[in-house]
Parts: C-alpha cells; structure tokens; sequence
C-alpha cells in the first residue's frame, strides 16, 4: 500500500506545480463548465427580489424549521444515514467525514457547522453509490424519501420552492468522492428549470439570465442525463449566433436564448424520442442517477486504475442550492489561497471576476482581478481589487479565509461566489502547493503554533524536495517535447548534443555545455557524464546504470526514452519526425522525463531558512540515520553538506575508471599469473589509498563504509581494437591472446555471474590489496588527527562461508597493517551487503561472521524478482501503466515480496547478533516510502545519493512521527 | 546435509567401479604397506612353535581372564570407557558402535563376540583423539593405564608377552576413523621388536622372518613416529641388495637383514639424534600418538573436507596382536566377497596368495590364486584354489562368511590370513559392488528373507542406477584421457569429432558416429545434438544448456572442458599439447567426465529380471508419483518405458527450432504488427498442434504440463549473415531494419529479462496461440478415445496479478475451443512455475489462481543464489572444490537456503488452496538427495529426464521407507 501511495505521490511531484493563477484557474475550471456568460446589467428593479432569493439561508433559520431538522436527526441513527443536511449554520456531517461524505460534502457540512454561509443543501453518502450501481442504476426508497426531506429543509432554508413557478428553487448536483478525482465525473446546474419555473426566475432576475440558465440547464441535463451529444446543442446556438450577427454569447439576447431554448428542447426530443423532463421532481432522480453512474464511466475507472483509488470507495453526491456571481455588477465569483501557493508567503492571495462564473476566468476572455494588494502581479498591477471594489464582502471573505485556516490548521483553497454583495463559500479544502510553498508553510504554521513541529514535518511531501535541490524549467519559456522517457535523476539542464563520453568531456573543456545522449552508458562513460549538464538515454529503467550515477551525481538525466534511434556513426538521431545532430541544443526535464527541442529557461533553486529549520526538526525526530553513496570526496562534501551521517556506500570501481588507471586495472585483470596481478595491483595500491584517504578527511568522525570490488571485471575490460593493443603491448602479448582472454571473461548473465566476493575468492590478491588501501588509508589520515571509522563491506555473499573466508582475509591484512603501523588505533570493522535472497534467507548464519548487513534492495530487487535493471525498459513501464504492477520495485521496494527478504534479513541476523548494525544502500534508501519502510523494520540508517539526503532525513523523521502517533493511539 | 552425502555419493558413484579383481587389490592394498616379502621356506621344527603361538588366542580363553575382563567391564560405565577389549570371543563393543570404536574397531569387536577368531587387541576410542590432540599430543593418564590392562589381557589370551625376549607379543597400531578413510592415516606394524625381542621371534620362527619384520618395523616407526624421511631407509636396502648382487628384498638372507637392521638404527640415531627406541612400552605410546596425531595430518584434513567429514569426529587406535600370513607354505592371506561385487550373483568370490602378505597381491609379483572355483577367471582358471589347497581353513572359512552375511544382513568383504593353517579374520565390512550387482544383491537377499523388500529399497544407491542405463567404458580397452570436464550426462560415447551441430547432422546422416564439440550449446543446436552420440564443450556446468538438453536426450555429454581452446574457423582445438582435427576419434566418458583420444570400447547395459523387480517394489512403497521432462512423443514413450506417471514439463520452444518452423517463429517474433504476428502465429497453430496431438497419444491416461513459451525471444534470432538476410527477404524488410530489431531484443540479462509471462502479457497472442494448439489438440486426442490429461504451466511468474492475468487470457481461449467443439470433455487446468523467489515469498496470493505448483528448483537456485548456471563454470568448480560449498546447487538442491524457498511455497500455496497439486520440473527432479527433500516437504511428484526416472522411483521409495522408519522410531 505505501508504495501505491508513494508513486501517486510522485507523479504528483513530477507534474512540476505552476505558479499560483494556474492553480487557481484549475480550480476555477472545475466549478461549473456549464455556466456561461451572463446578462450584463441585471435592471436595478430586479435588485431587491435577488436579495430576498437569497436571505433567508445567511440568516439564523426559524425554530420550526430548527425542529425539523432535529427531528429528522433523531429518526435515523447516525451509521444508518444516508442523506446529510446541511444549511443555516447546522449540518448532520463534518469533515472527518469523508469517506461517507466525499471530500466537498465534508467540507461544506464543516463550514455550515461553523456558521459560515454555505448554501444549503444536503450529501447523499457515498455507500448509496454501491447500492445504486448494485441495483442495475436504481435509488433505494428509503434514500428518495430522505432527499425529499432534505429538499424540503433546503426550500425552507431558501424559502424557494422546487418546481415553484413563482420562487423556484434551482439546485446544482455535484459528484464529490473521498479523493479528489477533478474532472472524472459529471455535475448538472440550474436543476428545476422549466417551462414555467424558468418564468419565475425571469421575475426575480431577468430574463435573459433565466433563459441563458434554462438553455445551459437543457444542454446539461441532455447530455450527462440524457445522452444527447452536446454538439448538437453548441451548433444550434452557433447557428442562432450567427442569425444575430454576433460573435458571443453575451451578445444574445433574453428572446434570442428563449428561442435557443425552444429549439434545445427539439433536440432533446428528437435525440430521446421524448419530451424533456419537466418535472423537476423527474429531473432530480435523473441526475442524482447520472452522478452516481458517472463513477463507473471510463474516463473514472481509468483514473482510479492510475491513482489507485479503490473502486468501491464510490462517490457522493451534493445537492445544493443554487447561487450567482453572474446576476449583475454586484455579483463576482472568485478563488483565493489562505497564503500564497507559490512561495508560501503568508499573504492572503486570490482572484476574482465581477458578475461572472468560474469558467469565465478560464475562458480568459476576461483577466481575473486581485483580490487584494498582496495578490497583483505584473499582468494585473493596474486592475481595482475586490478589497477596493466591494469591500465589505471582501472583509467578510478574510474574517471567513482566517477562520478556515485556523480550523483547519492547513492552507486552504476556497470558492467563493458574491450574489447581490452577500458572501457564499463553495468550497474549501487543503490548497496545493508548490514544494518551496509547503516547506515555508509548515514551518511558519509551527511557529504560529498552528501545528506543532511533527505536524509540519508530515505537512511536506518528501518526494517533492526533490524540486526544491534542481533547478526547474520554467514552462512559459520552453520549446515543444518531442519526446518522453523516464524521469530518471530530477532537473534540468540544457546544451548540446554529444553522443560519446569522450565528446562530452572534450567540449565541457571548452566550455561547451552538453546533453549526453547514449543507447545506454556503462561505467566507461562517467567521466563524460560528469562532464554532461544532463544525459539522455534510449534504454535502461530507473535504476540504469545512468539514472543511478546521474542521481549520485545529482545531474539531470531522461533514462530509456524508446523513441530515440541513435546512429553513433552518423552523429545523428531520429526522434519520430524530428532529426537531432550533434551539436543541436536540447532541453531535458528530468523530473518529467521530457525532451524538449531547443533551450528553455531553466530556474535555480533557493534554499531559503524555511528548508533549514524543517530540516533541524526532522534531525531531532528520526531514529533512522541517513547516510550517502558517495565515491569521491567531492560527494561526500556535497552530501554532507545535505546532512549526511557518513558514507554507506563507497563504491571502489568508479575509481577505477580514470584514464590513468584503467590501463593498470586491465593489466590486473589479464594477468595470467598471481605475481603479475600482484605487480598491477601494487601500483593501483597508492592509488586507493589516497582516494581512500580524501574521502576519510571529507567525512571527519563519521562512517565511511567501502565497498570491495563488486562488478564482473569484464565491465573494465577494453572494446575499441586501439585499446586492446594498448593493453596487449603494455602486457607484452598478442593481440589475438588478449582478445581470447577477453572472450573468455565473456558473460551469458553478469548480474549472476563472476563478481562481487565471487571475484575476492577466486584473486584473493584483490581484496587484499583494497583492504590494505583502506587501512593503511585510515591510518595516515588517523595520523594527521582525523576521526576514521572505517567500514570494510563484501558484497554478494551468498553462503557464510564465503564471508567466513572473505573476512579472515580481511582480518589478516589489518592485522597486518597495524603491525607495520604500531600504536594506530584504526581498526575497520567488517560486514557485507545482503543483496542476495539467499542471503537474506540464512542471515542468522552469515550474521556469525558480520558487524554490520547493508541491504542492497537494488540487487534484491533484481534477483527476487528475476527483474534485470537494465532489461526491464522493455516490459516493466507496461506493467505499471496497465496496472499490473502498484509501482516500479526499483522506485518503490515492493514491501509484500522482496520487503520480505528484507524483514527475514533482520530478524535472523540479529536473532544471531544482537548488535549488528543495519543499514540499505540501494537506490531505494532515498525513495520516501521505502524510507518508511526501512524504519519499521527496524534498520539502523540508510544511504542515498548526496541529492536525495535530505528527502531520506524527511522521510525517515515522518516515518518516526507516525509511529509514535500510531504508539499513542494503541 | 543429505545434499552433502549426496555429492559423496555421487562421486563414489562416478567412480565406475571397476571389477572384483581391482576391488579385492585395493583393499588389499589398505592393509599392510610395510609388510614386505618373507622368508620363503620356514624351517619345520619352529612349525610346532608358530602353532603354539597361535594357539591360545583361538581355543576359549580360561576362566581367570574371563573375570579379568569382566572385573574390568564392570569398573566404568560404558560412557566413561575408553579402552575397549576384544578378544576369546569378548568385545566390550559391537558393530553399533562405529562412532566410538570407528568401523574397523566396531567390526573387530562384533566379529569377536559372534566366536569368530578374531587376533586379540583393543580399541582406543574416538573421543580420545580430540582430547589427545587438544591436551598437545599427550593421552590422559587414565587412558595409559587402561591400555596396560588391555595389553595384558591380551597377552594373556596369546600366551605371549610384550618385550619379552623369548615369547614377545607383537602388536599392528592402526586408525580406524568412523567413516572410511583409506590410506589417509598411519599406521605401525611388528611394534613389539627389538634387539631382545628379535631374537625371540627368530626362536619362534626363523631369523629371516624375524630379522625382516625388524628392518620393516623401524623403518615404518622411524618414519611414523620419528619422521625419519623413509627414502633414507630405501636407500640403505638397496645398497645391501647391490652388494649381494642381488634383484629383489626376498633375496636377502637372515643375515643380511640382520645387518640392514644394524644400520637402520643408526640412521635413526643420526637423524633423531637419540637411539630407536628399544622399550616396546616407550614405542607403544609413541605409535598411538602417532596414529592419533594423523588425523590432523595435511592428507587426511583434505580428504575430511572433500568427503565432508567433520573435523571433531576423530579417529580410533586399533591395537591388535600380530598374525602372519607369510610364515610358510601353510599360511596365507586373503580378500573375499561373500558374493559377486561385480555382478550380484550369489557366489562365495575371493582370492588369496601362499606364503604372504596382502602387499604381495597389490605388487602384482603372484597372480592371486581363487579361493574356489567360482572365483576362477580367465587369468587364473588354471591355478590351484584355497579350496583344494587348505580345504580345512577354506571350510572354517565358507561357515564364517555365510554367519558373517546372515548376521550383518549384507554383502561382506572380509580380510583373513592363515598362519600355520589357523584361520584368522582381521576385517569385515559391507563390500562395495557395482551398480547392477548392488540390485541383484538387494533383491535377492530380500527374495532369502535376509532383508524385507524395504530394505532392499534403501541398499540400492539411486544414483547408481545411470551406470545401469548408459553403455560404460571398459577401462582395460581405453585409450589415455587428454582431459576431464564436468560428467554432465553420463554414458560413454565415440565418434568422429564435429566442430557444428549442422556438421553432426550431415555426417550422422551418412552413417557416420559423431561427437558434436562446441564451446557451448544454444537452442539451435539441438538437431545437431541429437544426431551425435555424445556432446563435449568447453564453457557451462552441470545445468548448463549442453548439459540439460543431454540429460533429457540421454545422451552422454561432457560440459565445461575448461582446457578446450576451439577454433572453429580453422575446424581444429588443442587440449594441452594435442591437436585434435575434425574428423579424428574421441571417448567421452559422461559418468566421469573423462576426455580420450582415440577409440574405446564400450560395454552396453543390461537390464536384468531384478532391476525390474526391484522398481515394481519401489512403486508400492513410494508416495511422490515420478513425472519426466519430455517435448516429443519419443521421448515420451522411453519416459514411459522407464516408469514415467506423466509428463510434468513439456517445453513448448523446442519444438520452435524444427528448420521448418524457424523461420515463421523468426517472423511471429519480428512482427512489427499484432496482426502480421497473428499471421505467423497461424501458420505455427497447426505445428504445434500435431505436436501436442503426438505427446497426448504417446501419454493416454496420463496429465501431461504443457509450459508456454518461455525463453527470451532473441534465443530464436537468426545469427548467421544469411538466416537474417532470408528473415528480411521474408518479411520484405530491409537488412537494416531486421538488424536493428535483433539489436534491440538484446538483453544483457536475459535470465532475468523479457521472458516466460512476460512475453504472455506484451504479447497475448503468442500464449493465446499455445493455449489453444494445447486444447484443440487435446479435444482431438480425446475423440479418438484417448485419456488426456492437459495441464496449462505459465513460466516465470513472480507477481500474482501476472498469473490471473495469463490464467484469463487461457480460460477465456479454453472456452471458445470448447464452445467450437460442443461435447468435449476436454478442460486443461492451469497452474504456475514458482520459479522466482518472489513467487515463493507470496506462493498464497499466487495460489489464488493456480491449479498447480511446480517449482522450477533450476531458476530458484539462479535466482535464490545469485547464479547463472551458464556462467558459473568460472568460479563454481572452485567453490566445491576447496569446500567452501559443500555441492553444487544445480546438482543438488540447497536445501538449507533455496529449500527454504520450496517449503514456503509449498506452505504457502497450500494454505490458501489445500487441493494445489504439487510438483517440481527441475533438474533437481533427478537428483536422489532432492528428491528426498521433495519427499520431506510434500510435493505430489518430481519431473525429471527420461532416464533419470527410474532413480527417482527409487530414491522416493526410499524417501517414504525412511519417513516411515522415522514415524516408527518417533
């Protein structure tokens, strides 16, 4: 189940939040897609009928209807409920109740209840949804008679009647689930229009405003009801358009959309073979019915699939009186942010559009006003702001956006409509935010005192720390995508085509900035990546070979993006239509996997106080300690600068890359006897050592743990013939020798294949001289007064005996090296990774020879679920999307499987030994769910790349304040 | 630890043991090394003085050393005894005993108990062997006195005395460790002489005798206990023999030995820098601390590790009074077999030599003579028999072996040496037989009521049982081995070498024998295996692909010949120093692994009236039902021949590589397009579907397990230039394009890539192709009246949703076959692989939607482990080897680390279905020791090749027998 959560979480994240008047025009979008343009002066006579329409609601209601409503409650146990009141400051439900109510019932019956002026209206609860789906599409009769006492509570509230020709009450039915599913369901507004009520409502407004109504109603109801395609509708009211010469729809007059209408009904008749409903009694069964059914329309299933929304939470339904922000100058409609959605600045911030819908601020036809000073940008800075222009309501709507947030103790996102200058909220909820947003947020709501600390730990998304560590692009400054592929390592970055490590450095140099772009990279290639501002690669998953050093590199990387077809001997890719050469400028988006042609405007992030302090609190908090992957001191600078603890995983053969020392590694690996290997590695020696000793000065008192040699010496093995003769004359052999060797060094499946302790068994020489490194290392740098803890890891052990042997090498070597090196007290301890399933499976038997596990979930992961990484590109993303698999196991550790392993681990290595320290270092220990696993689990830390250091430090202080918090409610 | 034994085993079996002669050498061979040649004609007066010697030990003992022996049985308890005495028809131990008393010691006292005459001695127990060389190589006090008291009763019993000048007691000191362990520890003989002494033994015997058991005892103690280097000793002889001008030892006359001896103890003195120790006390304790002190020699630790015997087992000492078949012409030493080792025929078979020590057979000086006339073979046929010769002792000798036989219950091999035509017995043992003779044996033993049918059962050693149905090589006519590989499939084959699969195909075809060579194997070489007798390549290990194909076909194959160098181009390898050309004549020998230049002969297999008998017995005990391994009806049928109860893998893809198939699998997988797939998918219906139709006939009444496609498709692509360019021309693609496609369906793991389901759910139309070849040819078998059983295996499941997914994807094709053929009873069930740990891990959400399990042990192992059985040729070997693994996994299953896996999904998987049918379809289904843990766990049957199925009736027989036995004992 976490793991589901967290992939939500991220695709969340990954959508690269907009600044604020996008979210507010998403929110606006929302409302009511079928409201449209509105009469442009409502007659003053009209004034003080629309008044009366809608005072009663904001009033304290009669004791009558109090009763009533009393009276109703008591009829009903609570649990049997399922019609929920709301309306004159009294409601049957409240905010915790969203699994019953959906998240908008909720939130309107919590305002009712506080007394601000929702209007009213009631929630039919979500279990009906079942029921009704159940029933092949039917109401139970209990429910109708229910609603049918609610309608009346509403009519009495409104003193309107439904289906009154005189005072007509109209009403709105909206979908409203647990999880917000924005668009997946339909809605039908202006409900109890008709031939006759549609005249009443002419009476209190206008005309033209009732017929527009009735007309949009007709077009509504016609298509989510009734099936009628809403083209039909739209092509009669071009037509009527046209017939009038005028372009908008606000240019039709009260006549013009009474004939519109007349003709919508012939459509409706004609497409139905029936008249259109004109009993609104009819009308509301129909579209009750047709909400309720919309949770099983396709576009929803499709969403719940991709959210993992389970299908039986189901979807409530809210009827609610209607109200206008369209009936004249003295009516807006509006969004607004408790506090700034962009920056989390605490300012009231919103917009808003006079005697105007929703739609009507997204249609952008119209800019949308400030509603204050605090929310003008540049495009609005000369616009009257609704504090100005209607300032009472505004007064009201700040005394109401205080008593939200302090309510709800959130950042809120309100709606809010003003008819004839009253106040109507429709809405409120926790607002979205940017990842800089939520951080200023929490931290300032602490220090309010509004939260405590822990609950603005939780309040922050850990996933979404990534944004805050890359520089984002800024979307209205970008070229067009041509291509997608996974979001790999997050960032941006922009420059020029280079298609081989060698060009990449080679241009860097020249201070060139560039893409690197391979089928896929092998450890050949990191100097080059090094080089690259950002790398692109045809194939390879999320833990590919470049997606895992681009993310411990903390560089921008698009990984396995299929469409690319790369020549490397033409210098050129096609991507579908577009043809990309070297040299031609690119923009990847490594938090969205996007390839953009062209360069785009990229904006660096800012690490403001906020992020600091949020980053104390969780220190204080977690039990977990966050560690680093880090190879070279440079890294380990940068992670400990992120708040790492010390290095979990110090991986030896990156080092081994650099061109000064690949030669030697090959002589090493090609030598035919034990001496000569041995003349290679004493000159590799020196070399360790000091990359031994940098890293040990870098992280000064703190745990370093160095991995021994680990991958199938084939990877360090030349391909290009002027490489093999090089290492063919330096090794005085032939060229048709080495070649032989090389074949032989050939592997059907490397990842199960010669590596790993495997390699320190078989060349023993070779662990030795790396643990010889290590110590003698530790101990010059012990020397100078440095604080060395040195951690000496074997990995892929599969059987104790292998780290039986392993570590008795080990132990000799530093016992040798404290001879030569009397009175050091430097003394490495020694472990291994279990990155093995049968490792995990007998850790109560290898824990016999190890201080410490590290878990390597990546390779866990590989081997438990017979997934190779790299080969996983061709079917893996299928398996997530079709919905197969909950999420990527290398994202995310599928807890139910390979968590097992895990588990197992732990428990029988410390059944055995009771002080082994645990800790991962897979990619996983910076993925935010498997943080939260891996403290309930019971590891000591975790180890991420420098980049993702502070997402694991926040994800393991959430993991500790939600089991306290479960600790006290047990 | 049954996979420990299991491995011993399996190399004793691949032995090949040889025939009687060589047995009856060898164990010769263990007795006295330093017993050399004898004095040729004892004078005749010391006859009376040799009998007299004798005497006592064979006549009951008087009644005073009978309550000397009980007094001292009754002083310690038996736990605390460390001092065991045998002797006059007494033991303080039994046969039972082997863990403290080692199996000489054991049968030693046993043999005494039962009356038989039995030179007196005793046994020092195991235990003291741990205390002796922990205390640094010193035995407790109360272990010396105890051995005096011994040593008297003995003296007693021979009316002999140690050290006494003129009746002295000679003793043999020797190791005698729980499990066998020939050769490896020392041993001291004639202990007892010296200058006093000697003179004595010369009263008693002659002076050559005794002057010559002198030489050899200080020689053989120098070199034991004092480490004088035995060349020095050597080297003195044949100076003696050069001065005499003469050949050999026996030419030496009484004086000249007499001299020898005078300057063998100087050269103790020199080199030990002391005298030779002339107190028989002070040479006793120096012996039994020798022996004891082997056991930690540098042979005898490695031969514990490669047999896995425990280090703390220790060894006995075995103090014994001396007798000697080489005093004249009416002693003699002897080997027999209470019946035929070769053979199992029901004859008393042994040999034995005049006038000698058990050396005198091994040097090969004298042809051995038969002991009767059924012992008579070609070479001997001549020659006089015991029978004739001594037919008193020959007599005395047929009543003790037929009591040996009915007492121990089995075959014996004993050890006897006449002296002065006294019969004396110094061993028994179970004798070690052949394969065929072991079931003859068995079976008629059961059919005398000496054993139950049960216990023949378990006599039988299942592994054996492949000599039984592969030709052997006869050792007498084998050219010299050039190299040894892995035995991969056993067997013996000759044949012309062949360096292509299409070369064996075409020269078998002309009539030709031929041995394919390959570096190693792949899928497309399988016509061209099974055109060859025998298979040999240099890369992959007991599972490897050369290796398994081989064992299905039962064929004789030797994998991972390390010292293979191919060239293929040129058609020629070399094997150290020889080339070898296409064309020239290889042996392999697939039960040893052995590689032979040139030409041997091979000896056919005979299955007799017993082998038969003996598996009839086998089906009425056994629970697991035995499945075969088969993908084509004529495998089916020897599968069936050989006891097959079904078919529990069927293997779809080796059906795909028929020459005319492969070019439309080439298209179904090059498809760009489901609908050009499902073209090609059509023409390859009707294929398999006569494919299926044949197995169904060939297994009426039977289930057969029809697998879908499983490997990665790449193993099907064309490699050569012209197999892609007849692709492309095919497909009206370009050369390019197909290329480009082979190159994207490269994996650099495909163990664990696209493969098995994973190709069902990219791919649906593959899977549904299969399912419905399976169920239209079953509904066609079916009409003509045949029983068929269709069982549907999706491979490579690791994630339950994958399964429900392919497991409606099959119904749903089930349903419309059957909706087609109205009336059909026909209803495959469907089941799963567990085959991925992760499977295992979550066996009870997967059961949800199997009808069945059948664990695929080999990829559990690779996954579980971290190995490829392809690659781990570089590195597995050695793990064996130096004993850091105790077996080869793929041979045997771990049950300590992947057996943990099988038992969770067997738990697992019946906790959510307790009907899941239950088997397993790995290699490991032929394998004894896991066929035992497969019994032990619960499966419902094993699966193995064709010719493994016998033994796996056998080894689940004995499965059932010992859990019963266990049930009885509980």
């Amino acid at each position: 189940m976490s793991a589901r959560k967290a992939t939500a979480r991220s695709k969340k994240a990954a959508e690269n939040k907009p600044a604020a008047k996008k979210v507010a025009k998403k929110s606006a979008n929302k409302k009511a897609a079928a409201k449209k343009t509105v009469a442009k002066k409502a007659p003053a006579k009209k004034t003080r009928a629309k008044k009366a329409m809608a005072k009663k609601a904001s009033t304290p209601k009669p004791a009558s209807a109090k009763s009533k409503i009393a009276k109703a409650a008591a009829a009903k146990a609570a649990s049997q409920r399922r019609v929920f009141f709301f309306g004159g400051g009294k409601a049957d439900g409240h905010a915790g109740m969203k699994e019953t109510l959906g998240g908008k019932g909720a939130n309107l019956a919590e305002m009712t209840s506080l007394g601000i002026p929702v209007p009213p209206g009631f929630t039919i609860s979500t279990d009906v949804c079942a029921d009704f789906n159940r029933r092949g599409q039917k109401l139970p009769p209990e429910v109708k008679a229910d609603v049918l006492t609610a309608l009346a509570n509403v009519e009495q509230l409104m003193d309107l009647r439904f289906g009154d020709p005189e005072r007509p009450l109209l009403v709105s039915i909206r979908s409203g689930a647990r999880a917000s599913m924005p668009g997946m369901m339909d809605t039908v507004l202006n409900l109890g229009l008709n031939d006759d009520t549609v005249v009443g409502l002419a009476k209190l407004a206008d005309e033209r405003f009732a017929f527009d109504s009735y007309r949009r109603f007709i077009q509504m109801y016609g298509d989510v009801v009734l099936g009628v395609p809403h083209d039909r509708f739209e092509h009669r009211l071009d037509v009527a358009k046209e017939a009038r010469g005028v372009q908008d729809d606000t240019d039709l007059t009260g006549s013009d959309l009474r004939a519109v209408v007349r003709d919508y009904l012939e459509i409706v008749q004609e497409a139905t073979q029936a008249p259109f409903p004109q009993d609104p009694q009819v009308q509301l069964w129909g579209a009750i019915g047709a909400v309720f059914g919309s949770w099983e329309n396709a576009r929803a299933i499709a969403y719940r699939r991709l959210n993992d929304i389970p299908d039986d939470w189901g979807t409530a339904v809210n009827v609610q009186s209607m109200v206008f922000g369209n009936m004249g100058d003295n009516c807006a409609t509006g969004v607004a942010f408790t506090r700034n959605p962009a920056t989390g600045e605490r300012n009231f911030y919103g917009e808003y559009l006079k005697n105007a819908q929703g739609e009507d601020v997204v249609a952008g036809i119209r800019t949308p006003q400030p509603i204050n000073e605090e929310s003008r940008v540049e495009d609005t800075k000369k616009l009257p702001t609704l504090e100005g222009e209607m300032p009472k309501a505004y007064k009201e709507l700040v005394k109401i956006y205080k008593r939200l947030e302090k309510h709800y103790r959130d950042m809120q996102d309100i709606e809010f409509t003003i008819q004839d200058g009253v106040l109507w909220m429709l809405q409120t909820r926790a607002g979205k935010r940017t990842s800089g947003a939520a951080v200023q947020i929490a931290v300032d709501m602490a220090r309010e005192k509004l939260i405590t600390r822990k609950e603005a730990i939780q309040r922050v998304d850990a996933n979404s720390l990534d944004q805050l560590l890359h520089p984002t692009i800024d979307p209205s400054k970008a070229p067009p995508v041509i291509a997608r592929g996974l979001p790999a390592s997050p960032g941006a970055a922009v420059g020029e085509v280079v298609f081989s490590a060698e060009g990449a450095e080679a241009k860097a140099k020249g201070g060139a900035k560039v893409i690197l772009v391979r089928i896929e990279t092998s450890p050949e290639d990191i100097v080059g990546m090094n080089a690259a501002e950002g790398i692109l690669t045809a194939k390879g998953g999320m833990t590919s070979h470049a997606a895992v050093v681009a993310r411990g590199m903390g560089k921008c990387c698009v990984a396995g993006c299929g469409a690319l077809a790369i020549n490397y001997e033409q210098g050129v890719m096609r991507i579908g239509d577009d043809i990309v050469r070297e040299g031609d400028i690119l923009t990847l988006n490594g938090s969205t996997g996007e390839v953009m042609l062209g360069e785009a405007a990229t904006v660096l992030p800012e690490l403001g106080g906020a992020f600091t302090e949020l980053m104390k609190w969780t220190d204080k908090v977690r039990k977990l300690r966050v560690r680093t992957n880090a190879d070279t001191p440079q890294d380990a600078k940068v992670a400990r600068s992120f708040g790492a603890e010390g290095i979990g995983l110090c991986r030896t053969e990156h080092m081994f890359f650099e061109p000064a020392r690949i030669l030697v590694v090959r002589q090493m690996i090609l030598a035919t006897d034990v001496r000569s290997r041995e003349e290679a590695l004493a000159k590799l020696l020196p070399m360790q050592r000091s990359d031994f000793e940098g890293i040990f000065r870098a992280m000064d008192g703190l745990p370093v743990t160095v991995r021994l040699l680990d991958p199938p010496l084939h990877e360090f093995l030349p391909h290009s013939e002027a490489d093999i003769q090089t290492v063919a004359d330096s090794l005085g052999r032939s060229l048709g020798d080495i070649r032989h060797a090389l074949e032989s060094l050939h592997e059907f499946n490397p990842m199960l294949g010669h590596r790993g302790c495997r390699l320190g068994i078989t060349y023993p020489e070779i662990y030795a001289m790396q643990v010889r490194a290590i110590t003698e290392s530790a101990v010059n740098a012990s020397a100078d007064g440095v604080r060395v803890k040195p951690e000496i890891m074997i990995p892929l052990v599969s059987h104790e005996a292998e780290l039986q042997r392993m570590r008795k090498l080990a132990e000799d070597v530093i016992a040798e090296v404290r001879r030569e090196n009397p009175g050091t007290r430097v003394k490495p301890i020694i472990g291994t990774m279990i990155e093995v399933p049968r490792a995990a499976l007998t850790a109560d038997m290898i824990a016999k020879y190890a201080d410490f596990f590290s878990f390597g979930t990546n390779d866990l992961t590989q081997m438990g679920y017979a997934l190779s990484r790299d080969d996983a590109g061709n079917f893996l993303p299928d398996y997530v999307e079709s919905g197969l698999l909950d999420a990527d196991p290398f994202v995310s550790i599928d807890t139910e499987g390979i968590g097992q392993l895990v588990r197992m681990g732990v428990e029988r290595g410390r059944q055995t030994r009771p002080d082994l320290k645990l800790g991962v270092c897979g990619e996983h220990g910076g993925d935010p769910a498997s943080v939260r696993f891996f403290a309930e689990v019971g590891l000591d830390y975790v180890s991420c790349s420098p980049y993702r250091v502070p997402l694991a430090r926040l994800a393991a202080a959430q993991a500790a304040v939600a089991e306290q918090s479960e600790g006290e409610s047990d």
